[in-house]
Parts: C-alpha cells; structure tokens; sequence
C-alpha cells in the first residue's frame, strides 16, 4: 500500500481529478495549501510598500493505492497537472503499513 | 513511532478526539479537507443548471504515536468515527523514523 | 528521500522559512491546522457560559530532502520554531520511496 502526495497548481484539480478516474485510483483527499519550489521570492511593490511573494497557493492531493503500481499513479498525476511552466508541482511516494475502511471494518489491500 | 492518518466525517471530530483520549493518545492534529472515495460523482440541478458534487467536506486526522500500538489507535479512530453509512473514512498507518519535541529538545519515542 | 512534518506555532512560520533556507532546504509546503498537544483541554468562561479550548491553531509545514540530512533540516525547523513556552510544536521524519518534478519529468533526488 503506498501514498501518493503531489502539490499542484489549484486549477488543474479537475483535471487531476479525471487522470485519476481514468488511472483507476478515483479515491482521493485534496487539501488547500501554500507553498515554495525552488524559486526565489518574488519582490514586488503595492501603493509604494514592497513586499514578496514567496508562498503561492497551491492543492495538495492524497491518494493511497494498493492494487495499482504507485507509479502509475504518479504518471497520471503527472500528465494531467503539466503545463511546461514553472510551478508544476511535485508527487512524491510514501510507504503505508495498514489500512481501514471504516464503514465495513475491512483491513489490508482490500480496504484502499 | 508510527503516524495514524485519518479522514472522517467532521461531524464526528468531537467523538474521535474523546474515543483517542481514551485510548492514550490524546495528540493529535486536525485539518480541513474534502475528498471522495469510492462512490461515483452525484449529479444534481440548481436553478435549472446541471452539477456534479464530487467533493465532500471531511476532516483529516493526523495522529503520531510511540508507546501504544498503532492499531489500538486505528481501533479508537474507527470506532469512534463509525456511522454504518457510506462516507465513514478510512484509517492509514504510515512509518515514522524520528521525532523531536520543540520546546525541549527531546528526541525518539519519548518526544512524540 | 525524507519528508520532514513539522507542527509550530503560526507566529513562528517567518523565522522557520528563513531557517530552512540558511539550512539549504527553501523548498516546503504550508497548511493551516490545528491540534493538541499533551496539556488537557482549558476551560474558560465566555458570558456566562462554559466552554474547553482544546484545539489551537498550528501551522503544519512539509519539507521533502534529498541532498541534505534530514537530521540538518529537524534542526534547523526546531531551532527556528523555539520559545521554550509549551505548545512548541514537534518535528517528524518520514521515508519517502520516490519523488518526481512534474514540469521536467524528473525522478528521484534530483526531482526534490
Ligand atoms: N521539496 C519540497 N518539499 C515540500 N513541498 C514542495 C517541495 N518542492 C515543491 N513543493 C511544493 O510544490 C509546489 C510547487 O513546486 P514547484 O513546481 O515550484 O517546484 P520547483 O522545484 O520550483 O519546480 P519548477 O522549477 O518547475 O518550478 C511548491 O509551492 C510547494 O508547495
Ligand atoms: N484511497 C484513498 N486515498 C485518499 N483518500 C481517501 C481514500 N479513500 C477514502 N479517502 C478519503 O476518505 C473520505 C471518505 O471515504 P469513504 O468513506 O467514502 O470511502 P469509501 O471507500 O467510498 O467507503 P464507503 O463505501 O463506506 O463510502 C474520502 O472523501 C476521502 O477524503
Ligand atoms: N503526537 C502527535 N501527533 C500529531 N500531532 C501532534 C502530536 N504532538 C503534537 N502535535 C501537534 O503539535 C502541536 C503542538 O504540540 P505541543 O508543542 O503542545 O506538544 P506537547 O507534547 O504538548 O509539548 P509541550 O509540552 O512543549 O507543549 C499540537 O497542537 C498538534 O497540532
Ligand atoms: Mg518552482
Ligand atoms: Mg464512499
Ligand atoms: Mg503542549
């Protein structure tokens, strides 16, 4: 069982949301946050103040998968987020050791 | 250490965070999520216009233990947060390889 | 490849990015939270009417590192993050089994 984190850019949720349909991973908990790649803050000037701009508002989604590799999932994520600018975002992968699905009580794999 | 991720219903927060006191484990920290899970999107109307809601306003709980099990905690959680209706939650555990206290300075089990 | 999670308080948030970029780590995520700690909830009065605080407002801050220890990074967000007041916060490290930069299509360390 593996989690899928990736930041992205907030309007390209919905796409996200359909590459992951399409991927068979429909399930999938989404976050507002903000955040920083690798980019210097930005300065700029508001009514002769300057301030910077060093957080930008993106989504991050979550998306634990057990019967389908990760890494599809990461492709998915991946495609349908890309615009070829900077600000993209990132997916990571990390390890799950269990799992419960309230409702039914079921555990393992089969409760993703 | 392991950290328990949780989402539920936010309409049960109050009962989780009393069913993980009893449990031992009182830390724990609450985001504002939305998500979906394995059920298709609902179609409904509004003034004659077609929408999806996809969505569903749900809570994150995240809650990082050491001296009791985690599935003891996965226990409380599902207990605590089950209604027998679509839309309960799930209850991910995921490894935690270190902690630090802020304010004192401790590490490993006894920090968390 | 580690993700550090921190939970500080939001008046530190300034101070901790500064300290993570000193530390060579610049890149990170921000949600607003809340959460408890191990003090028991406070009761207070408000005209006339009991009530508990028991949830307070946290910032939750996710670093993902590939080139520098993590160990560098927990240090560099506790020291930051530090009054020596309760309610501090705590820093947690989790493994990370791949990582991928969605406007390049790069994988691994270099993607962090
Ligand atoms: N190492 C990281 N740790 C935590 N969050 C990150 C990390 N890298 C990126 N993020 C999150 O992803 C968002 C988008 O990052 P971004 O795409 O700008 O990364 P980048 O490395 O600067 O790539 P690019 O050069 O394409 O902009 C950030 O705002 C942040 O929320
Ligand atoms: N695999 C998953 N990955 C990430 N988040 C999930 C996953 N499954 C569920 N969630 C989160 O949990 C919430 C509740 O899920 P839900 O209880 O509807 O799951 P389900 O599998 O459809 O079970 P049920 O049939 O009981 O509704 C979702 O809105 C989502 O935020
Ligand atoms: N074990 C935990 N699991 C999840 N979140 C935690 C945990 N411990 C602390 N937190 C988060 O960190 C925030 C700050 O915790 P806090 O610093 O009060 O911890 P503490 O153990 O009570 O330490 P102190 O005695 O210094 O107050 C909490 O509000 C919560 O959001
Ligand atoms: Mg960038
Ligand atoms: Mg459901
Ligand atoms: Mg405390």
């Amino acid at each position: 069982i593996k989690m899928v984190v990736a930041y992205i850019r907030p309007d390209k949720l919905s796409d996200v949301k359909q590459g992951l349909a399409e991927a068979g991973a429909p399930s999938l908990t989404v976050t507002n946050v903000s955040g920083r790649g690798s980019q210097p803050a930005k300065k700029g000037q508001w009514r002769g103040e300057e301030y910077t701009v060093d957080l930008h508002q993106k989504v991050k989604i979550e998306c634990v998968v057990a019967d389908i590799p990760a890494q599809d999932v990461v492709d998915a994520i991946a495609e349908s987020a890309r615009t070829g600018e900077k600000g993209d975002g990132k997916v990571f992968v990390l390890p799950v050791e269990s799992a419960r699905q309230i409702r039914t009580g079921k555990s393992g794999p089969e409760a993703v």
